[in-house]
């Protein structure tokens, strides 16, 4: 059934995930490419609300739980959004998906990894991205990026936890490259914008063409 | 690790499951039994949230986007608070627990019922009631009772569908009832309130001194 093309972006945070969604989409449109762009968590109704209590709930969330809530917002976005669009041949563009969960619940929060994954196809009916972009970045130098655009007060519930949480996250997404090496590619992010939009876009060519 | 005793309560809309609940409790409380009462969706703050979104959305929810609101109430409340209370000593009644799951969103709405209970032991830890009590209750007397104490439009998300997915949650759970008969007891709900007590009050002291 599947004619379209699902692309991820994934990264820790301060990685440039948001500028090059930016000059991706920008290039589609361009391009004159039918494409659809969403995020996770959140892209539905239901899903913005769970996003809302994943980035600001008050009290103590367990990564089990962050999981499920993901597992929420996923359901309802997989299968009433981005299947229907990949069904009628778009291009959807994803910022962050199920790798995500693997970096931050899994292997930084200590989640059973190949339960997420076995949970993950059931939430997805198996619909996996055909690309996904990972951008590199040293922890240090993504969170310095971070508080240079806001105040440390502004971060959401995730983005507050722990350095060595955040390191966890970055090893883990380098792990994960590791196992899926055909649909993962490594970016190095810590070029300028323009250059990693080139290499982006370099990749996405190849790909498309296939 | 265990040393308490969880008991669930389950059935149909309109068993008497809330009735019954109130007089065993209440029984435990005369005995000087130290327990817990708690219920699915809810028990936790978060769970409560979660329970208004399942019984109050204004939108589509799918059978397999309900499951996993479940389960977000669920991990919470069975790792955070049925968990610590059995290891106390305690005994636990949950006013529904993951056979509604099964029934529910499995044999009524359509979800793979093994990818459920699969789904359910990573949520939980694999913990299971040492014995529930379904209240067992012809679909259409359940919901006349129902109608009578309320009216139609005050009727939740859930108790609104029709009767035919509420006739598949009442055979399901016989079907569940058969799959785990030591753990199951079926109680005839047709009888009279102090009469189906008699059976749970009979049923629960021996089970409890084993």
């Amino acid at each position: 059934m599947k004619k379209g093309f699902l692309i991820s972006f994934e990264g820790g945070e301060g990685c440039g995930k948001s500028t090059q969604i930016k000059k991706f989409t920008q290039y589609l449109k361009e391009q004159g490419v039918d494409f659809l762009l969403t995020r996770e968590p959140g892209g539905t109704e239901l899903g913005e609300e769970i996003r809302n209590i994943l980035l600001n709930y008050k009290g103590d969330i367990s990564p089990l739980t962050e999981f499920f809530l993901f597992c929420v917002s996923r359901s309802k976005l997989i299968n009433e959004v981005v299947k229907p669009a990949l069904e009628e041949g778009k291009v959807v563009v994803m910022d962050r998906y199920f790798d995500s969960s693997i970096a931050y619940q899994g292997y930084a929060g200590g989640v059973d990894i190949n339960k997420i994954i076995q949970t993950t196809k059931f939430v997805t009916d198996g619909v996996e991205p055909d690309l996904t972009f990972l951008l590199d970045l040293k922890t240090e130098v993504g969170m310095q990026r971070k508080q240079k655009d806001e105040n440390l007060k502004n971060f959401d519930r995730i983005e507050r936890k722990s350095l060595s949480f955040h390191e966890k996250v970055h090893d883990g997404y380098l792990e994960i490259a590791k196992k899926f090496p055909n649909r993962i590619v490594v970016i190095d992010a810590s070029q300028s914008p323009d250059e990693v939009f080139n290499n982006i876009k370099e990749i996405y060519q190849k790909r498309i063409k296939k």
